[in-house]
């Protein structure tokens, strides 16, 4: 089964599997990959604005639930300088700020979660400090790396040598601050030579497999196939994936789990098939004030991204289309959730509270 | 639930619900609708030979299982004129075309069944006769019509007034002689007032959903909602459709069914969700010398199919991509199987041998 190139199986070489930095802060602006241009073009915005990166956040040139929490921080960032610059240093003028960088998308908590962190944080310094808050929005973000990395060990270690794993949607370096989370594993367990095969969903309608997660395993030289959306139940029937791997963009206290539209299927497939599922998240996706999946909000994208696939029309003029980008999986189709502060098997309203009570 | 204007119950108007020739005969061609332009252009094909025919289903301007065999039907009558023309009327001489047309497609059992029922007929005719060949063709396509719009009738009488249904790939007039097989059944239903909503996949890589299923209901005024592949299990999550209607392109005889790929996963999500799941086929669809779906030859095509659209390409460049364009529905999954001799409820063995012994 095990058909690669001899690799160091010790340790990690970062340098090799993770180099794509797709949010950079630049003192005054943020400079952002724009993921709507990949593959075929690679192209950094500049975003001086709260409202510009909110722009950004809602039109998808940044996405993957904690890429949007970082860039949110830094939009905060953004916001307080400029307030500043005109003598206005309470907390509470923050505010305006945070409601339009939240309601850039809904599901993600992780974005909500970050702007609530950057407002403690200008709390506890007694008023808006740009310089302050551009240092804590520094740690969300080596934070997130230093998570990723961690989930990526973690989660490797749950998969035995020789597995072939399906992955869905986009949860790599472009998702996150680096590494990735789901794809963060795909990338431990490659670098420890554990993977036989690695397929990918192309993810209808914004295609971030095809034209995301591809991308990010070709920069790694990692051997990937890509397949359409519903060829995941029939790939695993053939035996050649173990594992399916995902994303969250919320988990609720019981672990029931929101993703990208699609997930649940594979998930229910998967569980048909007899392929484990693995739910890859840091612990500011888990939303321990929602108890269960059937809270979540839903977002509905417009009718356009499924009637277009790369901005040419695909389907008969007219027709309708419903666009809901998330699905919530069940926890009891859920095999194991890997955080940063430990992975929970058999997931489980119990089992979250205890490694949300953990210690980061 | 049922929001619809007000129609006739009591019969199905086939000249409003069945507007579509996509297949027709002019004595010395076929008028051949091409299926690969649809939406965007209504064009047809002249196809003036059996290798023209055979380059036409292998490259997908006609596909849908019946329609192709009734393609091929039509193949071997123009391969019987020319051979007639040469004086070659030994029925023998026919078994290049056969070998040629047959080949074109792998997975659909119909244009086997089809060019072997024109084999029998020139046989019992002592010779090649390409005139008593073109009314057997006629008659193939006629009966496939006539058992269409019969199992309509059949599939609706299964609906409860109000449910929404379902439906993946297209199996409309495009894919048949005319009204469809699962596509007829939804026909009938909404002719008979039965269903409060009509949703329809985009079915990647081919967009048989988006570009031909949209494109048929909008010619009958049916309305009809579009979601992408990976949307079915949200979708019946929310409690909207009671029903996943689909075709075969080769039922087993223990009932297990090939489909276009993605059907096995929604039949997966809809035992899942509690949602029912209807195979509607044609007889000949039926393949009894077959005992299970595991010996179905699933037809890969090629790569770029899954990373292209209309020339455009949509995944990073270089990636590998799989493209099994068929998967097996195990029988188990499937609540009832509806052909032109009567509906299998519950299906196994037993059901599809009489089903398939009873009178045509």
């Amino acid at each position: 089964m095990l058909q690669q190139t001899s690799r160091p199986v010790t340790a990690i070489d970062y340098n090799r599997y993770d180099r794509l930095r797709p949010i950079e802060w630049r003192g005054d602006h943020l400079h952002l990959l724009d993921q709507r241009r990949l593959p075929n073009q690679v192209e950094y915005l500049r975003c001086s604005s709260a409202e510009q990166i909110a722009d950004a956040i809602r039109d998808l040139a940044v996405r993957g639930a904690p890429a949007i929490g970082i860039a949110g921080a830094w939009g905060l960032v953004l916001a307080a300088q400029q307030l500043q610059g005109r003598g206005r240093t309470d907390v509470g003028e923050l505010d305006a700020a945070i409601s339009t960088l939240a309601a850039a998308r809904p599901t993600a908590v992780n974005l909500v979660w970050a702007l609530q962190r950057m407002r403690a944080a200008a709390a506890r310094a007694g008023g808006i400090d740009a310089s302050s808050l551009a240092d804590e929005a520094g740690r969300i973000a080596d934070e997130d790396l230093a998570a990723n990395r961690h989930m990526g060990r973690l989660g490797a270690a749950l998969i035995a040598p020789g597995a072939g794993v399906l992955t869905h949607c986009n949860t790599g370096s472009l998702a996150t601050s680096g590494f990735g989370t789901a794809l963060g594993v795909i990338r431990a367990a490659w670098a420890q030579q554990r993977l036989a095969a690695v397929y990918a969903t192309e993810t209808r309608p914004w295609l971030q497999g095809a034209r995301l997660t591809a991308w990010e395993l070709q920069q790694d030289d990692i051997p990937a196939t890509l397949i359409v959306d519903g060829a995941g139940a029939h790939l695993m029937s053939t035996g050649r994936v173990q594992w399916l791997i995902v994303g969250a963009d919320r988990i609720a206290a019981n672990g029931d789990t929101a993703n990208k539209i699609g997930t649940s299927q594979l998930a229910i497939a998967a569980r048909h098939h007899g392929v484990r599922v693995m739910v890859v998240a840091p612990s500011s996706t888990v939303d321990m004030a929602m108890a269960s999946g059937r809270e979540v909000d839903i977002e509905l994208r417009d009718e356009t991204e499924v009637v277009q696939l790369a901005g040419q029309r695909t389907a008969s003029t007219g027709i309708a289309a419903w666009n809901p980008v998330f699905d919530v999986t069940p926890v009891g189709l859920i095999d194991a959730i890997v955080t940063e502060r430990g992975v929970v098997t058999a997931p489980s309203r119990t089992g979250m509270s205890e490694i949300m009570a953990a210690k980061p």
